[in-house]
């Protein structure tokens, strides 16, 4: 009798491991995003800065930006990224703990983080590629003289470059132009 | 000595008066955002509904919106706003509460909603005023015959609007293109 159970328990995980394989399918990331949203009713609110500094105020879009950098007279830093993408999410956590950083941006910097290309080729100087930090004078001048350490991805850098961040941050406060 | 205290309060009354009349500065927009912000460490995260409903997946910016349109064949509704346009707050509130429009975006269609311009003119066919709602097709055609009930401002909406919104809804689900 015991036996007569242990070979039906038997089949019954042969038949539940078979079944739970042919439901594993590999999905698509448009799908994939799909079928992890909560129900409705359950969802947290989306927010702008994605990560990236729940306390500094991000602009929504370039158009935005760029409105607010004029008229405040603050250089702009974009930022490129992607949630599925590993070095976008390890520089996006170091950015975000990172409170000299933080404050330096809120303090003089208009802050804005994109998930998907504009149509302004000026904000891709060497290709379109995440993660990307690109500065913008309140002139409303790429600044592509502002770079990080890598030649082959100029605007790249990883978590340990804060330093350089800085630094570059630092170069972008000097403004091109001071009178617009 | 009664009168003498009485004098005394009413001078310090008159002067903490004037001087409360001295602070009142009357600030431009500008500055009257810098001053409500409350300080690092206390700031609400913002969110990309920005109050026309927490509970749907809102797109970031428009590229980001034609985008999702395209690749999930769902028509987009653009809603352009402002958060100081008493206007966009009445509809906002109504749009918000109303669960046949909230279900209905959220099964059948991208949403994204701005508060600035985009460099497409096509958004605009009757010129950028707020409140403004316009639908755009997968095919990435803006839908220009879908409009509100004011001839002088075609894509606007009221809060007893929304009746005529979901039956503009129920034309933007049919599709211009149906292969892209």
């Amino acid at each position: 009798m015991i036996k007569a159970l242990l070979s039906l328990l038997l089949v019954l995980v042969a038949v539940s491991t078979s079944l739970a394989k042919q439901e594993k399918i590999v999905p698509t990331p448009a799908v994939k995003q799909e079928k992890l949203l909560p129900k409705w009713g359950k969802r947290i609110p989306q927010t702008l800065s994605r990560g990236w500094g729940d306390q500094l105020i991000w602009a929504q879009t370039y158009e935005e930006a760029l409105y607010w950098s004029r008229s405040r007279n603050k250089p702009l830093l974009v930022i490129f990224h992607l949630e599925d993408c590993p070095h976008s999410l390890l520089l996006k956590k170091a950015f975000a703990d990172d409170m000299d950083v933080q404050k330096a941006l809120d303090k003089d910097f208009i802050v804005l983080n994109l998930m998907y290309e504009t149509t302004d080729k000026h904000l891709s100087p060497d290709g379109q590629y995440v993660p990307r930090m690109v500065f913008v004078d309140p002139s409303m001048t790429v600044r592509a003289d502002i770079v990080g350490r890598y030649t082959n991805r100029m605007y790249a850098y990883e978590p340990y470059d804060l330093e350089l961040l800085l630094e570059n941050m630092q170069m972008a406060k000097k403004l091109l132009k001071t009178e617009l």
